[in-house]
């Protein structure tokens, strides 16, 4: 999509638009039953908007290209997810609600367990406690660095995040993971001139984390990866003129839309939370993205029939967001988590979009083979925003 | 569309290509029965080319785009309307029948009422009757230039064009009208050093207009908008090596295909009228672009069932069209302007191509169902002239 025409023939109104993402949504057909989730679930109210809208198959990134969550979203987003990438040291800070800012580097660290050589033993220093995890990083914050502010946070387990905040900083630096045992971290190296300097910063940080690391077997060391800067996005609401907001209780979905620009608004687990927090904050906003994790996790965790149930919880929910009068719908995945495959997949993802002026369309329910046949056929997932614009009625025309 | 390749691979024959465009066509179901205006119509003989033919669906600027008239027909003429633009002042002197040479600046102008301060206290100067604005326009056609020629030209109620002709004018001026009341006047500015010139010939032609205008109180001043040079267009008949005419009543669409180099043949306002101009031009050229007006008309007034005689009108036509021997009938709009929605609309727009070269196709009627169904699916309405040379074998192969 191009957002210099997006901007062109913008034009502001009363509208309300809803972006409904349900994690990992496509699946495959189960074995025994040759349906998939989709087909085996009792979604009546997805099922009636399949059938009063238009419906296809997004792709996100590219044929038979698996989508991260953040290319995966960014394109839904109307973001070309080949443009605009995030390095997975901001991914890795947006996952824990880190704000990143524009002076920022991030890197994903590993606490990992080294011999008296200082060779490698365990990258991953035994899977440490998060506990024990969280006071090491509180013991490397406070290492001073000349030029630059040090953030060290806990993830999981023996992972953590740094951040290093100043003006210049560069994340064109090479990793210290070699990626095998037996052999030393590697050292720090910049990949550009205008990186050394950061290379510098990160070398002094390590130099005195080995230092404070070295009695604390098996966590006696760090590895350093996926440095990276926060991606320098167009804001979604100057592009599309929306005020819009992000409805995701998960950190990372809830990190992605606001490098994107959007509000975060309260969220919790459930999605009576989501609709709470739509219906308060029904007025305040043109765009909402509400973001549903479970069909996901049901997913990858192979469980055919708990994605189904989460798919038909959803389906309970459908009355009363429509019930706000939305003008436009539009439900979709991020991406295909069969869950027969356990992980995410390239599959294209059902869409449906729903407004009062949609075209024809065969479609008559929601699913992998009613969705093929829609109007919209197999098309990509950054164009789903300006269907949206169109339908919302915020798109004048294009010259005379 | 590449017209390198085109050109590359154009080879000339004897076959005939026509393309029909009713404009507006594509509509949206009737709230009451569910089905579109092609759906509701009786129109056995386009039902019977698109069941003989190939049919799609077509988009001509982008997804969830609505096409102005402008880049509407260009697209289908094979240009990309993203890079050929057509400024307002250009359209504005294409609509009235004005020739604009490469030498020419237009602009929209609009007579306004100013206060004894010059503030503008109408922009349309009370919405004169057309005759008053051909007396005004024929009082400013008498002004002098050092350097350009001048045209004032009415077009209807309170709306004129200028055109300036002359070595080295441009377009890159800022507007006169500050689209609002309360305040004079703005002056005209060149954007770019090359166009001091023109702005300086602009601010001498506004200020002796204003000493003419003076006594004709409401319309005492006027406002100038959208300086456009006419569009530098490769021409259709070079590019696809085609004798290329146009049967089109009204003036904005006969304008255009001019701009693209076609001839404008005699046309009236009925269908009668552009058989006969068929008839009488047949051997004369190899490429008939035929415009039909009704259609968009009756969408824009929001009748649907007057758009539906409209089709029924051109449906009556076809049996006297293919006894003309044609090798190629195109039926297509250049936007949808649906009856409900009342204006043009970002909605694909119905597409069939009937020559005796067809692969099999599942369309078997003309209408929005139906050709989403085809083979074509939904496409860029850029590709519809290579489709329409390969079927009438006036492109050989690519490579040996």
């Amino acid at each position: 999509m191009d957002f210099d025409l997006i901007r062109e023939v913008v034009v502001p109104n009363e509208t309300k638009i809803v972006l409904l993402v349900m994690d990992g949504l496509g699946g495959l057909p189960h074995p025994g039953t040759r349906r998939t989730e989709l087909e085996t679930a009792d979604i009546p109210h997805l099922d009636r908007l399949a059938e009063e809208g238009i419906c296809g198959l997004v792709q996100h990134v590219g044929v038979g290209i698996t989508p991260g969550s953040g290319p995966g979203h960014l394109s839904l987003f109307g973001y070309d997810p080949l443009r605009y990438r995030i390095g997975r040291g901001a991914l890795e800070a947006v996952g824990i609600d880190f704000d990143l800012g524009p002076r920022d580097v991030a890197a994903r660290g590993n606490f990992c367990t080294v011999d008296e050589g200082g060779r490698v033993v365990d990258r991953r220093a035994g899977r440490i406690d998060t506990d024990i995890c969280a006071s090491l990083c509180a013991e490397l914050r406070s290492i001073e660095l000349a030029g630059a502010e040090l953030f060290v946070e806990p993830v999981r387990e023996h992972r953590f995040l740094i951040v290093l905040r100043g003006d210049g900083l560069s994340d064109a630096l090479s990793e210290t993971d070699p990626q095998r045992e037996g052999v030393p971290p590697l050292e720090v190296r910049a990949e550009a001139p205008e990186a050394e300097a950061t290379a510098a910063l990160v070398r002094a940080f390590v130099e005195q984390a080995r230092e404070r690391l070295r009695a604390h077997h098996p966590a006696n060391m760090l590895l350093l990866r996926g440095f990276a800067k926060p991606p320098d996005l167009p804001q979604f609401p100057e592009v599309f003129g929306l005020r819009a907001a992000a409805i995701a209780y998960y950190p990372m979905y809830r990190g992605l839309a606001k490098l994107a620009g959007m509000t975060a608004l309260p969220a919790g687990p459930s999605l009576s939370d989501s609709l709470a927090s739509l219906r308060e904050n029904w007025g305040g906003f043109d765009f909402f993205f509400v973001h549903f994790k479970g069909t996901d996790s049901a997913g990858e965790d192979g469980d055919f029939q708990r994605k189904v149930r989460r798919l038909e919880e959803v389906d309970a929910f459908i009355p009363d967001l429509l019930a706000l009068g939305p003008d436009v719908v539009m439900v979709t995945g991020d991406h295909a988590t069969p869950s027969t495959y356990r992980a995410h997949s390239w599959h294209p993802v059902p869409f449906l979009l729903r407004s009062r002026w949609c075209q024809p369309d065969p479609a008559r329910a929601f699913n992998e083979s009613d969705c093929q046949q829609g109007s919209l056929g197999v098309f990509p997932a950054t164009d789903a925003m300006a269907l949206a614009m169109a339908h919302a009625g915020r798109f004048t025309k294009y010259g005379a």
